[in-house]
């Protein structure tokens, strides 16, 4: 497969299409992932960002005190066509407090408009909430201000000899890559 | 939808059969996310482990440096229907020294057995790798020792109107999230 770095508004443009992705934040050097749904917007005015929501948890708990997360998102095709984007950035929560419930009700809007439907967290609440007598319900909105981020796309090398398919080519047909490694070993 | 916490032998049943995962390491709290190909094997004597082959990086200098790793791998069938399986472990190199050189070999075998197709840094050497003149190939083998793994299952409930495809259910049918939502904001 051919790869190479895909541009800054390319990754951009991948991320306006983005639902589901894995975010990871750290506690005392010790990394924690979880598959989040994520809505980028970037207004008129002003900077880029993704937006969350969930309910209190480990990894709150984890970003109030380090607010240094990163964000990966995919879109595999076929083992030699996929796009992959990682950003850097900074957690910030958008608490129900006056002076700050502008961005809270944008976030509402932007997470509404494009369906909010993974998460377990979320989840939990959704499937444990009864309509007319629902539980206390403590929603934690969040922004993920983006540092730094790039990405990788990968199509078709023509000089390959692959599988067109989803799934992994059998052993003994892995290619450049599996000649390289038995050549290294000897196998 | 419905959601349960899996067991653990569910957890590990369900690495089994898993190719693509996103590996997190973390370097003075800054976590870093990467999708990697990883296998999954436990030997009849001995502890559960996850093997990988890359090349050197950022991401190996920094697990070289910290060694706690966050792996999660995920199946989405629809967006009420996925089993998400996050685990905490221990990053460690096999080294091409005497004395471990069998543990190298046998994340050898096993990746070789399940075929490699994935992860930027092993594919870009894969597509720059010249059949006749090969470059200069420095491969990384390491594994991840599982400390800690949990893991939960999404299954349809009866009770939620839900859309039967992988794509989100349009705006104003968020279902009980959705109405939950509006309640907060009154919308």
């Amino acid at each position: 497969m051919l790869i190479r770095e895909i541009s800054l508004a390319e990754c951009l443009r991948f991320l306006t299409g983005t639902r589901l992705a894995r975010l990871a934040c750290a506690h005392e050097n010790q990394p924690y992932i979880v598959p989040v749904y994520l809505a980028y917007h970037r207004p008129l005015r002003g900077e880029a960002c993704l937006y969350g929501f969930t309910t209190p948890g480990q990894k709150i708990a984890w970003m109030r005190s380090n607010p240094l997360v990163c964000v990966e998102v995919e879109e595999v095709t076929a083992y030699d066509r996929w796009v992959s984007v990682i950003a850097s950035g900074r957690y910030e929560e958008l608490p129900d407090v006056a002076g700050r419930n502008g961005e809270r009700l944008l976030a509402h809007e932007i997470l509404q408009a494009q369906a909010i439907w993974w998460e377990p967290a979320s989840s939990v609440y959704a499937s444990r909430i009864q309509p007319d007598a629902p539980e206390p319900f403590i929603p934690v909105f969040y922004k993920i201000r983006i540092d730094h981020i790039t990405g990788h796309e990968a199509t078709q090398d023509p000089r390959e000899v692959i599988s067109d398919s989803v799934a992994a080519p059998p052993a003994g047909r892995l290619g450049r890559l599996g000649r390289a490694l038995s050549r290294v070993f000897g196998g």
